[in-house]
């Protein structure tokens, strides 16, 4: 195993089908990703970073460095790992977009990092210390390898925007402790939470070391053998009851499966072995078919945070958790490198759009940690120095921080670096999976192809290729038509073929011609499946990318969200999402609320707005839905 | 406050619109609530003392006594309520039934209880004693005044039976301590979890000490002041953020809710606040509106067992707890003594038979905790030696007991003194409110009234009311009309008015005569109110007070019971219970489960058996529905 050259993001496979390209070779140059990425730049990554320093998760390297954190450790077990999910975000942003003070900051906190890590390697501000417990003595619930899992993805930022300095270093070291710990002499182990299995597999990737990529598959191989002990919510919570390669879909605790999957086929990819990938690729196809919701969210409990059982998707008690969406886009990632199809990057387009991105507030100051799909009663957002609880009943609504508060960490590396994962390149090909205004320069086998490709995503279709470089022998282009415009797709300038998803153009490319296509972003009624019993009467509209929402401030005043009903053909397109003829009907005054006839009276009619669903809850506290029950004949 | 004679059974207040009924005035003489107390008598019983044994939870109050308990105690910290729950079955059945053995293994687990007390008065096996957390240091968690309600509960029954002997001693003088730490000159705190407030009334009303019913009172008023501690669910979880004359509905934690209401209305009648007893009919009547599920249960909420907000109802995730039904009995029964309408009789009557009841397996053996009413994938049952999470997600299926086991015990006194529920008194009139086979005998201004009343209840609509003795002056007898019988009884043998609910013999009876009432039973379709949103587009089945479902043992082999419809129409009713015509369809291999069209074919057609809901899951492993989706156009 030989380091890769830095390319891939926080994904550099040494085999793939596609090839995801480096920091050099894709960057985000206007529109609404720009907007997001400066939104984070400028808002978010400091957001994360002021709160961590003042409620003492930063300071607790401080104090382990010191050797005073057994008694004055701040927040639970695994806080480390937002210190390292916000390194890894500031790294990407760093390469990004040079900035002397963030820098600064980024140093500054490696250093206190690294100054809390113990000679041997070890790393963690809440455990191994006098008065700490004891080093891998709660591997349910202590998150340790979580942890490392978090700072190694940090370190390989650092390592793929071309700095192998001190942040990595630490990285290795732990790593090599951790072989130790757990690698073939070490004990036979696993963590209650995936996430050190593909981190160990990048920073194999990155530093060409294989002991790292062995100790990933050891670590997959273990899984599901049942070496974790009983918990409340039974061993299905963190995939411990069937090895990885028997599942056949998706369960337990949905962050924790999703890591554990991605794993497994970064481990898959690496060692060849296309049995485990295959059943991979088996339980996210089985997931994406019965257990996400229409947002590409998932995790349908919120009890243990963990898929339900197909078909099992309450919209009003989605959990659908942030990071959830994230890891979904992380496997889906890794699927769609390694030769899945384009649904691939359709289920990441639909959950980074639908899922992701309506986590943070317009502001950037407050973030969604679970994003229903149905809030029966206006929430009350936390204040704005307020840390939530993250699993606060009677709303979950946006909030500045959280007692655990993985979801703006990762928004925040993710913005930071969602660039790279909108194109890929192949031998002689260019590969467009998602769209917004960006550009791509890279080598193919005839030479430098350069791009620009501009858009009105995510609200209008028209997307335009610009040809700024390219070789004299042909290209393989490849642009991806959005499984919502149902194959249609309007191509002007040039001609192509329609294969598995992509429009194929397969000749030279003209320096200064520009393609354009079009896509049909009218507002589209969307049913369920009739198994999904939870939305069952009920229709969701859809507009391009864009999963849409009836929320009660566009109501008429002293109307109920809860009392309204939709005839689906009035639906009709407008700029930024649509509107519809809504029913109020006058709920009868029952004492009990089931009976042989029920009877409730349509009184009013109204047209009202649906607002793209990741924009809700931006106006003040209000009810919302996205399944829209039909009006009743 | 004089102590009152031997009467009412659980509840006996000293103020009443009507007289609950003593042991000796009302009892079972046969037929299907026969049956009930036979089982809880020659099986339940003792099933929950073996465990209680095994596992060690009776031999906390031993080790208590010795001192040895700080580093022995078995289970969590509130399983001396079990015990005490065991208790006070055991001296209902001990009134039902003489039994010599029973009474020794009664007297036996009294004196081991009595052993533990302290000087002062304090009883409980988790708390106080060195290398024990400090007395009252939980208040949130810690159930200590939890566990002293069921012990005085105990204790009364003990005294509403007839014998003022040790269990009954041990209470006053814990009540006494009570008193001492938390009344007006103690620490003004309330217990996390509601229940003590209830049995201190009852206490109060069976000793005639009025500092027992003065404590309660300032337990209920403390309530919704916020005393208790920030906790993971929000003060909501038990009722610490609305005091309890302003609340609107039921909320929180359902059995901390329903008991806190109860004890509320006991304070209310014994105190004459009517302001706070129509606050907690306010209450239950909203809750009964829109957070019930049509079996009568509550807790839409498996996370924090609690109630969802209104029409927040999903059959799939009822959490819908024996327990909470038992309460909302408790509930009901106190607003109908104090004054309620038919209304509190129904829903007794509804939550005992499809709820409580389905609790149970049909040998006695195994309980559900929660009762979800609709099961997607078969669950498995926990052996006969296995010891279940209470909150075992994937099935949640009867087990033989759990580490919380709360439901079985409330099982065993409820089946004990059920019969005290089945009738009352007032002046010059009998009230019968539920049916079956039994005898009430008790005195009213005139003399002397004895009646028999059979009935083929729950599954045939025949009542009859055989006098057998009768003053010379008129009787005003109430026969109670069900609600799901929509006003229709047919009267044999004699005329009356229906009012409020009740068929009403204002007249002479004469012994030896026989007034025969007919209920219809036949198969009725029952529709949600269109605000429930989990069971928009289906229907249940009811038929006479049983609400039915339909079990995947019932469908032809090979058939998905998540992709059946049925036609409300074809409902035909059978001897115990109905028929539908069921269509299976064939589901898509979509995907994707959302989209422009679900085509789904129906293929098969067949009719299929309902069972009453209360007796599924009695022949093995299954799915099953109680409502069904409507067959689509």
């Amino acid at each position: 195993m030989n380091p890769t050259t830095p390319t891939g993001g926080p994904v550099g496979p040494s085999r793939y089908a596609l090839r995801p390209l480096s920091t050099a070779e894709i960057w985000i140059d206007g529109g609404y990703w720009a907007n997001k990425q400066r939104l984070n730049a400028d808002v978010i990554l400091e957001h994360c970073r002021a709160w961590m320093q003042r409620i003492g998760w930063i300071g607790n390297f401080d104090r382990a460095a010191a050797g005073t954190i057994a008694t004055e450790h701040a927040g639970i077990e695994f806080v480390d790992s937002e210190v390292y999910k916000l390194l890894e975000a500031m790294a990407w942003e760093l390469d990004r977009q040079a900035s002397a003070t963030l820098e600064a900051t980024y140093l500054d906190l490696v250093g206190r990092v690294a100054a809390a890590q113990e000679p041997d390697g070890y790393l963690h501000t809440s455990f191994g210390r006098p008065g700490q417990p004891a080093r891998y003595s709660d591997l349910e619930w202590g998150h340790e390898l979580y942890c490392f899992g978090h700072l190694i993805q940090a370190a390989v930022a650092r390592l793929r925007t071309g700095h192998d300095d001190l942040l990595p270093a630490v990285a290795r070291r732990l790593a090599d402790h951790l072989y130790e710990a757990f690698g073939p002499d070490g004990r036979p182990a696993v963590c209650g939470h995936p996430e050190i299995e593909m981190a160990l597999v990048e920073l194999g990737r990155a530093t060409g070391e294989e002991r790292y990529l062995e100790l990933a598959r050891l670590f997959v191989e273990r899984r599901g053998h049942r070496t974790l002990r009983q918990i409340e919510f039974g061993r299905e919570y963190f995939q411990d009851t069937v090895p990885v390669r028997d599942a056949t879909t998706l369960s337990g605790h949905a962050v924790r499966a999703l890591y554990l999957a991605a794993g497994a086929a970064d481990v898959a990819v690496e060692t060849g072995d296309a049995e485990l990938l295959e059943a991979v690729r088996r339980q996210e196809a089985a997931a994406r078919a019965a257990r996400t919701y229409v947002t590409g969210a998932v995790g349908s409990h919120r009890r243990d945070e963990s898929f339900g059982q197909d078909f099992e998707l309450p919209p009003d008690r989605a959990y659908a958790e942030t990071c959830a969406g994230i890891a979904s886009a992380m496997l889906n990632w890794r699927l769609l490198l390694s030769g899945g199809s384009s649904d691939h990057a359709a289920a990441m387009e639909r959950v980074l759009l639908n899922n992701v991105l309506t986590s943070p507030r317009e502001d950037g100051r407050a973030f969604f940690y679970a994003n229903t799909l149905h809030q029966r009663v206006p929430g009350t957002e936390a204040g704005d120095d307020q840390l939530a609880g993250h699993r606060a009943e009677g709303g979950g609504m946006r909030s500045p921080w959280f007692d655990v508060s993985c979801c703006p960490t990762n928004v925040a590396r993710t913005l930071a670096s969602v660039h790279l994962y909108f194109a890929t390149a192949s031998d002689r090909g260019i590969q467009l999976h998602q769209y917004g205004d960006y550009q791509v320069r890279t080598q193919v086998a005839g030479g430098t192809v350069h791009l620009r490709v501009t858009s009105g995503y995510p609200y209008d279709g028209a997307l335009h290729v610009e040809v700024i470089e390219a070789p004299e022998s042909p290209v393989a282009l490849a642009i991806r038509v959005p499984e919502w415009a149902g194959g249609t797709a309007e191509l002007s300038g040039a001609e192509a073929a329609l294969t598995d998803g992509y429009l194929l153009l397969d000749r030279v490319l003209v320096p200064g011609e520009k393609i354009s296509v079009g896509f049909p972003v009218e507002a589209r009624v969307i049913h369920p499946d009739p198994r999904i019993d939870a939305v069952r009467g009920t229709f969701a509209v859809e507009r391009g990318p864009l999963v849409l929402a009836l929320e009660s401030v566009d109501l008429p005043a002293g109307w109920d969200l809860n009392a309204v009903t939709a005839d689906p053909s009035s639906v009709r397109t407008t700029s930024d999402g649509a509107a519809i003829t809504v029913e109020q009907h006058v709920p009868g005054d029952a004492a009990w609320p089931y009976g042989a006839e029920i009877s409730s009276a349509a009184t009013a009619r109204v047209e009202a707005a649906l607002i793209p669903y990741q924009r809700w809850a931006n106006r003040g506290p209000a009810a919302m839905r996205v399944w829209i029950p039909k009006d009743r004949e």
